[in-house]
């Protein structure tokens, strides 16, 4: 690291760029809190021992530790998350008797991973979660209603469409039963990598492993099965295989697949049998979701249903979650150049400066705009109106507005059309299509 | 740090404190954002050499370091930042050639101290910070355009009164260089003190920096005075000193005083002389906030007047920038007892499941008022209706929906009034002061 050089991994944005993305957040949240799920931030940091708890030490974490500390509390004792679910467990069973369940939370915070930086991938992320945690037993309806707010979220982002590939774990683990494995979560590990090794990749894990050809060739089978309606999902059957933990998640994921497709354009959902996620803590339905035009690029969201997460030592408490990858989407849309906006200010209007003596003018027109609720840069050099107009136009402003002095009354210039008019600052709108963020595909 | 227990200065609110620091948040970003100032978001760390370079260590960074790294690009040369000012330095000398002068932005993020945590003081704390950053000279209007932005956006909190202090430090500066003091910074880290340790503890610093009775005398004579409106700093000029450099900061404070009092209650700005700000970067107008009547718990925000911060090696930028400290205000408010509100959701409206055919039409009515903006929680178990109104009240909702079924209409009932009548999703609307989150003096 350079003093004054780009880290790697850690991206930031330009302004006219961080406008789409507080305009991506603000979509995400309004959608969570219409659907009744509030907010809570935890802390960036964690326990080393917590974080390091999933046995999955391939999150890189990064321990912290004072530059200038006595070290009398240890160092690194204390790291920074790499997701917003541990924290939320961890959050959960701390808060439990002041919270009230079923606990609808979500959570918009970035994290840290110190992996290889690349494509979609960063060392810090913002992630937008949802969670649904009860203190009782849990239904696939709860699993129907995050994914459903999942749907209905994405569907609102201005970005390319999503595909949500649905699966079940019971499904999964019934049927690699029925096959007879017996380590079904190394099973599961190695059915995860086939979107990076392929078939031939995962048969050779799966014979390292000790199955059979046979069993290899059975596991192989059901990842090929895309069910695009809950009917389709029989073909499972077609396999030959039998446990009841297969029938229970067979059902699930019908069923699960059936209420969200009624919400949601009939291509977004697809029951897709090769999808396990990695994460050890998911028990029944998993999701994950990539840009349907460009699925080879990992992604951008995913969920699913744990039963022993949170709740500490004693009771479990069990809970469904999604979480949407604000960064890496705001990364891939910005590599295939689909975020384009003009505007570099969450302003509409550009007030000018006459001269020096009319400053109070200025502010006076400023004020009684803002107090209507629209935002705007005063002027604040008396130059001459060409340059502050050029100036408007470099913050990709619409509307310069001329207050009034003297007998002159207020004017306001349309950039765009060329117009200018007389307006007055207590009843004047700006077009409804000047305030939206113009995203250019 | 114990896996499970909190960790001392990193705070964690409930979800009803949660929705009352939401909604401090978007007051403070909806009046950014009239103002014309845009967001943008800096990474969390920065160069340690970099955070290390105001040659001020106490600021106790964290050092970050990769627990599974290879360690081949170094432990602890990045660290988390301290505010986000230094941030927005770097930020500006790195993508100049790509931002609009003068640059508006605000900035809503987390930085991090490793101090002694303590009432008010935090190890992570989200910081609010507005700065106006320019490639041509500044002058006083950018520091009256930015405190009159402070004042303005902190009579919209929820929060008790604000007493903002403003001083001037070319006006102390050009006090001590009439006073033939020699070393300025040394006397100002001093005075800076006068709070914690009173007159006599600062005066016995300076007399160990070898100043004489009389220059003590004199340098704690600026400190006693308050300036209720401009014309009373005319006092400084009693004092009887003179330099051109303190003339052109009593210009200056008296100008910035004056432009912000029009915009403000007129006790809530005051020209206060012994206010120094102990950051070395500021070079003009400083300003500190306080509780006007806890003015003993520490600042809530400060800003001020910065010269040679950005723009790197080559032409520096001059700047004024404030800051909210949102935890601190949030903590002190909590521990007042100020902030109680009973809403423990977003949601507005709990609709109610009659039994598990009714599934549909609960979640048709639940998507009837999200689609017109009402946020609501839909039932996920068909449960006595008296425990189904329990979990409502639970929650602090106001409103229990009744979806319509078979003949008959749906109903929502007012838990506040008791009222129970016929509704229309398509037209009903809560009252306004449902909305409103509530806070209790």
């Amino acid at each position: 690291v350079k003093r004054g050089e780009g880290l790697s991994g850690f991206p930031e944005w330009l302004p006219e760029q961080e406008l789409v993305e507080r305009h991506i957040l603000d979509t995400i949240r309004r959608q969570f809190e219409l659907h009744g799920f509030g907010p809570i931030r935890t802390r960036s940091v964690e326990a080393v021992e917590d974080l390091m708890g999933g046995g999955d030490t391939s999150k890189e974490i990064y321990g912290l530790r004072r530059l200038a500390g006595d070290d009398a509390e240890g160092e690194s004792r204390i790291g920074l998350h790499f997701d917003l679910t541990l924290p939320l467990a961890r959050y959960v069973t701390e808060k439990r008797g002041s919270l009230v369940f079923p606990f609808r939370r979500y959570q918009i915070q970035p994290a840290w991973r110190g992996e290889r930086p690349q494509l979609g991938r960063y060392r810090e992320f913002v992630q937008a979660d949802a969670d649904l945690i009860s203190d009782a037993p849990l239904d696939h309806h709860a699993d129907a209603e995050l994914i459903g707010l999942l749907a209905t979220t994405l569907q609102q982002l201005p970005i390319p469409p999503v595909k949500l590939r649905l699966n079940n774990r019971k499904l999964l683990e019934g049927y690699y039963r029925g096959l007879g494995i017996g380590d079904i979560a190394a099973t599961l590990r190695a059915a995860d990598k086939l979107d990076k090794i392929g078939e031939s990749g995962v048969g050779k894990i799966l014979d390292e492993q000790g199955l059979t050809g046979a069993q290899v060739e059975k596991v192989l089978a059901i990842t090929r099965i895309e069910a695009a309606r809950p009917a389709n999902l029989a073909r499972v059957k077609e396999l030959g295989v039998e446990h009841p933990m297969l029938s229970e998640g067979l059902d699930e994921l019908g069923h699960v697949l059936g209420v969200c497709q009624e919400q949601a354009p009939p291509e977004m959902l697809v029951g897709a049998l090769h999808i396990a996620r990695g994460l050890d803590y998911y028990t029944g339905t998993v999701v994950e979701g990539v840009l349907r035009d460009h699925d080879d690029m990992g992604a951008v969201c995913s969920g699913g249903r744990y039963d022993d997460l949170a709740g500490g030592g004693k009771q479990k408490l069990p809970g469904v979650g999604i979480s949407i990858g604000v960064t890496r989407i705001m990364g891939l849309c910005l590599h295939l150049g689909l975020l384009k906006q003009e505007r570099r200010t969450p302003a509409l209007v550009y007030v000018v400066l006459h001269d020096e003596e009319a400053r109070g003018e200025t502010q006076a027109a400023a004020r009684a705009l803002r107090e209507r609720g629209i935002p705007c840069v005063a002027s604040s050099a008396a130059r001459a109106y060409g340059k502050q107009i050029r100036a408007a136009e470099r913050l990709g402003l619409r509307y310069v507005w001329f207050p009034a002095r003297g007998d002159e009354p207020h004017q306001v210039k349309d950039i765009v059309s060329g117009e200018q008019q007389e307006a007055d600052p207590a009843s004047w709108r700006p077009a409804d299509e000047a305030a939206e963020l113009r995203f250019v595909e």
